[in-house]
């Protein structure tokens, strides 16, 4: 064997800090999928039609999948889930308790807005981890284009009342605050996640990219709804 | 063509009044089906452990696919899943208010009792349908074992509290009794389904058997969890 390059790679994914990160993001991840199938369950009980309510249920078993997907993946890499998942029961809680939707709108912006902004953060992370975890993350991240039918309620739904547009989208600033400042709270707390950007030779200058990258992909999804972001 | 008995099933089939009865069917299963679902995950937000969360989830993922897989069913063969599920909304929602559980331990015994007795209600009644309605109803009858953690847990929980266990068992009456008040409201709005079994040349004797026998499995049902029914 030569040392080339590409030969660090699993010299990198031996480290136990590497390791520590990588269970912490499937972690994160799986804890924010099954959280979101519950909020999205209890937001479609509140429904108002049949086929509402179907359709916000096809989102909720979709989180529910995607959880799936990784506890199985971490059980087969002989990761505990449970101890993944625990670091992150709390900012998520308050996440969701900070952003309760008044009705089932706002429960579909919040889906839509709330879990943009996980993917994409997630996929942005999915750069620097190895192929396999990679992979499943990806998998994880597809909610088969579920969530496309938020865009249309949405508009249907403001296009004859300026005030509901109004009131959407400081709801969806709000969003965008909350997840931005629980999302601090965590790269502050898990100091192996954050080592993963910065200890993997990613420069501040980046992360801020990053963030810009973002905030930019947010502010497409408010308008793709009609929404002032 | 001959007249012989077997020629006669297709022909019972076009009957209006028999399509009628299998609409109903169909509708009323994956109306109890979506709403198991959001009762489940609603119940899982209260869950005390991840891993019960967890297997709570897996239950009401499994509804959710029961219920599309009906939906799928319904809209193959040209009928209206929402106009199916319609006639079913009030009864089961009436249902659900009268048996709100306190806690999620109340719930899980309510998704173990109540869909064992709608499971083996919709088991009987597959026996008066055609084949191809039979199949589709026992492939979403099918909860693949995912209930069965819920008889360990409660025999667990009342092992040191009697107190419960009498609760427990109080609620799993309330339970049967709600139920089959709703499926007799049902039975009387809903003439095509009745006639299914009493015009399918089942006579009232046949009928109050598999009323004892709906019983019968309730008890069963109660035993194995430890609860006096």
């Amino acid at each position: 064997m030569d040392d080339s390059p590409q030969e660090q790679v699993p010299e990198t994914e031996a480290e136990p800090q590497y390791q520590a990160a990588v269970v912490d993001l499937l972690g994160v991840l799986a804890y924010g999928e099954l959280t979101a199938f519950i909020r999205m369950a209890v937001d479609c009980d509140l429904a108002p039609t049949l086929a509402l309510k179907s359709a916000m249920g096809q989102l909720a078993a979709t989180d529910y999948a995607n959880y799936k997907t990784l506890v199985e993946h971490m059980r087969s890499r002989g990761m505990d889930p449970e101890a993944a998942m625990a670091p992150f029961v709390a900012p998520i809680a308050v996440y969701h308790e900070r952003t309760k939707p008044k009705g089932w709108l706002e429960g579909l912006v919040k889906a839509y807005v709330g879990e943009g902004i996980a993917k994409d953060f997630y996929r942005e992370m999915s750069a620097y981890v190895d192929e396999d975890t990679r992979t499943v993350m990806q998998s994880a991240l597809d909610d088969e284009g579920h969530a496309e039918f938020v865009v249309q309620i949405v508009r249907d739904s403001i296009h004859t009342d300026r005030t509901l547009a109004g009131r959407l989208a400081l709801w969806g600033r709000r969003l965008l605050g909350e997840a931005l400042s629980q999302a601090q709270a965590v790269a502050v707390e898990r100091d192996a996640m954050s080592a993963l950007l910065v200890g993997g030779g990613v420069d501040l200058g980046e992360v801020g990219r990053m963030f810009t990258r973002l905030t930019d992909n947010h502010q497409r999804r408010m308008s793709r709804m009609g929404l002032e972001a």
